[in-house]
């Protein structure tokens, strides 16, 4: 397989770009990764005593920079993002990791390789760690979409859903609608009307859970509009890394020599956890909806962050992902509604 | 002072309500605790070797139950929720605190107590603990009103800037929009409306901020609706219990000599570690923008959680908190639009 790894973006390119890339690249000899990007700065990245052969470097001029807005995308048409999706279009790329500026990785998904038939909104789909009793859970949207529709949450649904059992390989997941309570009368227009959508569904749905239960093992998949599921995730994220540094600095703080003794034996445990606890970081964020693989990697992506989203782009080419999802999109036709244009009954819905 | 506890409120009720009391009247023998509830059940957990002279009983014969929708206060005249508000009102107590439903609780408020001249909606308020760069954060609203319009955040803002000088002694506390980027262009109509307003202030606005800031110590003060508060409180909730119980469990699971040595030795360092991450727990939610002073503990409170709230309540009524928030709303009328009963600009707000 030959995968497409935007070199210039992310908060550190392209020296952490080109390093992931590397490191994959050594890893997978039997897959093939091309850089695009500028290739003279690409270049001085590159290790001295060579460069795999299986990475190759692709030129573009241009960069979406991470404060650009998305419709930046459409203005440079020669940034490494633009460039990289058009190889993938033309098959000649099975996949495209970046982590660059997230609104326009979406917006090229969106422009460039185009919706799933039967898909009105592309998600960005997080796989959180199992914290608490095991098992991982999907939370999606975590930031494409603010305003959405239940229709919208619904095929999110279907997506997440897919997703789950081709990637973890369970055979139903369990679905649920974020909400501030799991009474069905909790909840804002929206989630209600989602569940609704969803009750009358084939899949396993659950109702409503809280926010604590993409933490509890007790569902699989969160359904979310993108404003909320990107201010959990963020969150969510800022408390575990919170813990994590607290412990950090309570243990140099007291100082004690027992308490150094006891943070150098804790130490492979201490960091097995960082490892869980940056899940931010990890495994880059599948788009969901589009046609062909696209991930969105965190845009403070270390070397090994970017290796990890290789990984997981690798995973979702090689598992014929699109067919699967395309598959369940046709089949929820059977209960899901044609797309709602004229229904404005969500949030942040005027500002379309 | 005296001070009412709701024995019948929280998922150990009324046990822990009881114990929690208890160990406050000691810890305060200048102050008064009356405990509100069924005499015969709470009678039981009062100690064996004689309750503290400063503690009292008032029975009242009916509970809302955790379960009971927030309008079952209206039904039940006579429950412990309903007589203690009562005792506030009559001036007989300076503060109540319940770890009971809290919708009820805000229900109770609303109706025995009112709002504060100026304020549309009262909010909950939870203080985050300073899990990264130092410094406390205030959120609100944290579940109180799915439903918000600009000029309630715009209120929560007013309100929350006024209790963390008063709590925390910061003099010009630094309030920002919760959002899903810092980019004024990010945002819900709700989000940018109430920015607006909140530019237009003489707050110290820092416009918006992304979940993670919450514990970043960047600002003090963060408003929201009371849909997207509660999710993201439980959530970041969850995601630190889950760090600490990983941490747990990964010392248990490997559990060789060194792990166990090392978790003996840093055993003081996790214990703080716990009751900063147990942040829901501790010290008590207010609900701002009402005539009193009410507390809403958590569901799962300890009885040392119950101290905590009681001490919380205690300090509130001490500072005149009241006098200062009506203050602090009635200068804000210089920039603050007057109630907008009929705009409907935000999430959910077709459900009104």
């Amino acid at each position: 397989m030959r995968l497409v790894l935007d070199a210039m973006g992310g908060d550190h390119a392209p020296a952490a770009a080109v390093e992931g890339g590397v490191l994959f690249a050594r890893e997978h000899p039997e897959h093939e990764v091309v850089l695009v990007g500028d290739s003279l700065r690409v270049r001085t990245h590159l290790p001295r005593t060579g460069a795999p052969g299986n990475l190759h470097l692709h030129h573009a001029s241009q960069v979406v920079e991470m404060d650009d807005s998305p419709s930046a995308f459409r203005r440079k048409k020669d940034s490494s993002l633009q460039v990289g999706f058009e190889l993938v279009r033309a098959g000649e790329a099975s996949a495209l990791v970046s982590a660059g500026n997230s609104g326009a990785v979406m917006a090229g998904a969106l422009l460039v390789l185009g919706r799933l038939p039967g898909v009105d909104r592309p998600a960005i789909a997080t796989l959180f760690p199992a914290l608490r009793g095991g098992g991982r859970c999907l939370l999606l949207d975590a930031g494409a979409n603010v305003d959405c529709k239940p229709v919208h949450l619904a095929q999110f649904a279907v997506l997440g859903e897919a997703y789950v059992r081709a990637r973890l390989g369970i055979s139903r997941p369990r679905i649920a609608v974020l909400s501030n309570g799991e009474e069905p009368s909790k909840g804002t227009v929206l989630t209600r009307e989602a569940s609704a959508l969803l009750r009358r569904s084939d899949l396993a749905f659950s109702g409503y859970v809280e926010g604590k239960d993409i933490f509890s093992g007790e569902v699989d998949v969160v359904v979310t509009d993108g404003f909320t599921g990107n201010i959990v995730l963020k969150a969510s994220e800022g408390a575990a890394m919170g813990v994590a540094g607290l412990l950090r600095s309570a243990i140099e703080k007291r100082g004690g020599l027992p308490e150094k003794l006891g943070a150098l034996l804790l130490q492979p445990t201490l960091a097995g956890l960082k490892r869980v606890v940056d899940y931010a970081e990890y495994g880059g964020a599948p788009l969901l909806g589009i046609q062909g693989v696209g991930i969105v990697a965190h845009g403070r992506s270390s070397p090994r962050a970017i290796q990890s989203a290789l990984g997981a782009a690798l995973q979702m080419a090689q598992a014929g992902l699109q067919t699967e999802l395309t598959r369940c999109i046709e089949r929820a036709r059977a209960w899901l509604p044609a797309r709602q244009r004229g229904k404005r009954a969500t949030q942040g819905t005027l500002s379309d």
